[in-house]
């Protein structure tokens, strides 16, 4: 078991609410807000040129997520991290489909080099594209496993400065030297869109909390992994697993959260 | 009680089956068409600046929400507008965001210069910044109470000649003179995302089968707010809540409706 | 009974998990993509210019769908299309609303111009639609019986050289010469949006499966329709409905679905 104080974490969460603002993907984009809500903490999107960078001024976190890239919302999300990183906010990128079209994968890797990034949260293909070229992504889908990716992923880490969380049947974060592994988690995750992005909303959460962006990143996979295993105790398909999944994210009390969240290092 | 005959507002809607052009934000565009739905509207959701003006013209009401917004919306929102001024439709506005940037608050002041706004909804600091520079929304949230914002509110519905509707805990509609009050809700609807943005759809609603535009928007919040009230006794958490909200918005008889209600004047 | 092997083909297609790359609207893009995961396909959403070509190279269907169009989007359609067409891919095409604006009308025939089509699936007006002028669809919704439309999806089949297929209350699949009759189906699938663009996305799943679009089209309507029947024997509101088809979309077994599909021919 990781030493994290996780109760005292969801406890803080609770109590400050943070506002986490999301430039994400269209599909993704009322889950995500629910998620944030369910879990405590207080969502807004925005995404125009506009606006970004007074919106982020008053925000605690900034999550970036490529699901439905466009060109014009790359300026926006650049705007918005630049602003972030000034101030000091924590910067969460999830690199949906990088790896499976060159728009995507030179977008995370310019993102990657132009940011600060805390966290960079995505499957085992979408994160080994930051380094290399020969990955291909199934869609958005990943094609390699998770422990295959580790050394690539603390290399990573280590070149763009950034913990680096890779999920699967076990996740791993790593912020290049350390490796956290979390055991939570249920597969019917894989069967409801934007459960990926909603963790890695949560972990925005809780980098608003603590600036250990290790500790925030296992917090947050373990806290939606474990609402997940509460979920799929009480549904078997996954419209009521998704339902059952935002009450979950709401119910968890931060001793239960102490209790039964699974995090080994090494 | 206010004398508003709601059990036949309810049936008549019921029976035409108004059709709501909605120029909405991303994240909350399927759910306000679910609402629409299934409170027996029929939505339709168009925002090209191409469309918009022959979309509107068959429309009953049209609904323009800020919370997405990018500069290309703007001008589809102040056409969509003027045609449906020109032809006599209700147009609702809801500012979300407004007094968080002034991206958005400009926005919100120059559609009520350029509209016939029939009515605007949003909590109090949304329109709070209608008149003051002062005003600061945490992100899409209010950090102003209702009460407070009364008396700026009832002064804005008679600058702006549109009735004012702030929701919160009890909410208030003004059209600058008169003042109603709705003791409908419950608490879990601030715990899912994009209910505000419903509440605003069920007013327009209501406003395509009454001219009356103060009794609109307290029979769309009234409602609205019942819903609330009737999913909150079968759920607990915000999953199943929205669930439940929207199975209540669907089941709610025109005698259920009048003897539920609680509106006040005053 | 029509002779299709369904069993045989909803085990291939929850074997192969057929990646589905879909250009649609915002208000259904999470419910699509929940559908198709539910069935046991792979949804990718990606609309931007800059990447469609390359997205849709590794997919094994594409869905077109108008639902909120604008005009740089017909652009990445029309390129989605193309290269679709180029490496012999089933494009799957959702008129939404044609018929109400010209913008829609216009652009619907536009891509049955420059497109080979697979299927063409939307309500009687929509379809009507490809071939008069004097349609008038209101909003989203149809103005036309499906019988009516029946002897002119017959005409538009053959010459845009597609399989069309009608839904309503029952539905009607044709190639121009042949013509199928699907009855599964539950009232409350009206009050859920997205539910006809879903259906799409379900036959695009299919016809990644078979070549025969007939046969695709088919499938698709009944195994979605089919879920639908078993959701509305479990709700009676569109809330739990809406989740319960998620579930039955994911329940439903190769061996139910032979059994209970009600496709007739002629």
């Amino acid at each position: 078991m990781v030493d994290y104080n996780l109760k005292s974490l969801l406890e803080k969460l609770k109590e400050k609410r943070p506002l986490v603002h999301n430039i994400t993907n269209y599909v993704v984009m009322n889950f995500t807000a629910n998620t944030l809500l369910a879990m405590g903490a207080s969502p807004v999107m925005a995404h125009a040129v506009d606006e970004v960078e007074e919106m982020v001024s008053f925000a605690n976190a900034l999550v970036i997520n490529i699901g439905t890239l466009s060109k014009q919302w790359i300026e926006s999300m650049l705007k918005a991290g630049k602003r972030a990183n000034e101030i000091g906010l924590p910067v969460i990128l999830d690199p949906v489909g990088s790896g499976a079209t060159s728009f995507r994968t030179n977008t995370f890797r310019n993102l990657a080099k132009e940011l600060k990034l805390s966290v960079v949260r995505g499957n085992a293909s979408e994160i080994l594209s930051i380094r290399s070229d020969y990955v291909r992504t199934k869609g958005v889908e990943t094609s390699h496993g998770a422990e295959e990716a580790l050394e690539t992923a603390r290399a990573a880490a280590r070149e763009i400065d950034s913990v680096a969380a890779i999920t699967g049947p076990v996740d791993l974060v790593t912020d290049g030297a350390r490796v956290i592994r979390c055991y939570n988690g249920h597969p019917l995750l894989g069967s409801v869109t934007g459960t990926g992005c909603a963790a890695t909303a949560a972990i925005a959460a809780f980098n608003s909390i603590t600036n250990d962006s290790l500790e925030a990143a296992s917090a947050g996979l373990a806290f939606f992994g474990l609402a997940g295993e509460v979920a799929g105790a009480k549904a078997n398909s996954p419209g009521s697993f998704m339902v059952a999944l935002l009450d979950a994210l709401h119910e968890i009390t931060p001793e239960e959260f102490r209790g039964k969240a699974r995090l080994e290092e090494g």
